[in-house]
């Protein structure tokens, strides 16, 4: 059986990527979300395994040591990370794996396994960047300036990325995504085996 | 307007190459097949610049000096070449161009347009590929096991090739060469120019 691959998705806050990796598992089969560890408190109404692996600080440093995380860091005292045993197991079992993670997180994680596609999701324009977050109407304009600076700084890094997808249309975003991860698939590395037993 | 790609496209005889092309063109809009030029006398029906670009020998020569050519070669005492003139004007459109050649041709074109990207179709099978050879009942024994041991010298150079595509069904292999078009302008070589605009 073929092996999944690990596709490694980031982009600023209001580049609309939640949305469009929701449209991708509604579009796609044999596909698993990698699910972050954390040792924040759970809010209300979050589940464990969905949301988040909720451990204990003794449980997660433990986990550290083993060597249980693509990459983890500390974040507000608590700490955050990807474990890689369930990566691992649904990569075996032939399915994609999507991790949806920030740029410092992306870069641990391709250094881990460089067989990982990156992939960055963009805005359109920055101006929209900026509609879509004051769009939201939750955020004071000291955070909406934050997310539109630390924006700049994420896109200054999409060119260690491997592919830049522009969410202009969802839907058109979703697509490129899919057509991504089958072109990967197709990879002379990852054929070339088949060529050889044939 | 983002430009066009260069998509080589080799196969073995019977891999069925040209019928998966076919549906490629059936599907997708802007696109442009790559017609090659030859010193050889029209057949009966041949229409130039569909089937070939019909040149004299002097006029070919003239090319090649030129450096008109992507690859050429002399095959029974005639020319074959890929003018490069029409492919550069259709990527310029913004087209993509689609090439169907065999190894050495591909090869030649990869180190004169190393952008080009090089996709391999192969049947799924060398016992799949002798059944279609000798399902088309026009050929002898000796050209059909001349056939096969072609085949096998150049699917021995397919981890050149950046993708290779496994032709099992028509439809599922022409999907996958979509899939290799849309991803490839994805690539963050070709859009990193996008984000620093923006």
């Amino acid at each position: 059986m073929t092996k999944g691959k690990l596709f490694v998705i980031s982009g600023p806050s209001g580049s609309g990527k939640s949305t469009v990796i929701r449209e991708v598992f509604a579009k796609r089969d044999n596909l698993y979300f990698s699910v972050s560890a954390t040792t924040r408190e759970p809010r209300h109404g979050e589940v464990n395994g969905i949301n988040y692996w909720f451990l204990d600080t003794q449980s997660f440093k433990k986990k550290i040591a083993e060597d249980g995380f693509l990459e983890y860091a500390q974040y507000v005292g608590n700490y955050y990370g990807t474990p890689v045993e369930p990566i691992n197991e649904h990569i075996q079992l032939g399915e994609d794996v999507i991790l949806d993670i920030e740029v410092q997180g992306a870069l641990q994680i391709k250094e881990k396994v460089p067989d990982a596609v990156l992939i960055f999701v963009f805005p359109p324009s920055f101006a929209e960047l900026e509609r879509r977050l004051r769009g939201r109407k939750t955020e004071n304009e000291k955070r909406i300036l934050d997310r539109l600076e630390t924006a700049r700084k994420e896109c200054e890094k999409a060119d260690i990325y491997d592919y830049i997808v522009i969410n202009d249309k969802v839907e058109q975003a979703a697509e490129e995504i899919m057509a991504i991860m089958s072109a990967e698939k197709c990879r002379t590395k990852n054929r070339i085996c088949f060529i050889r037993e044939v």
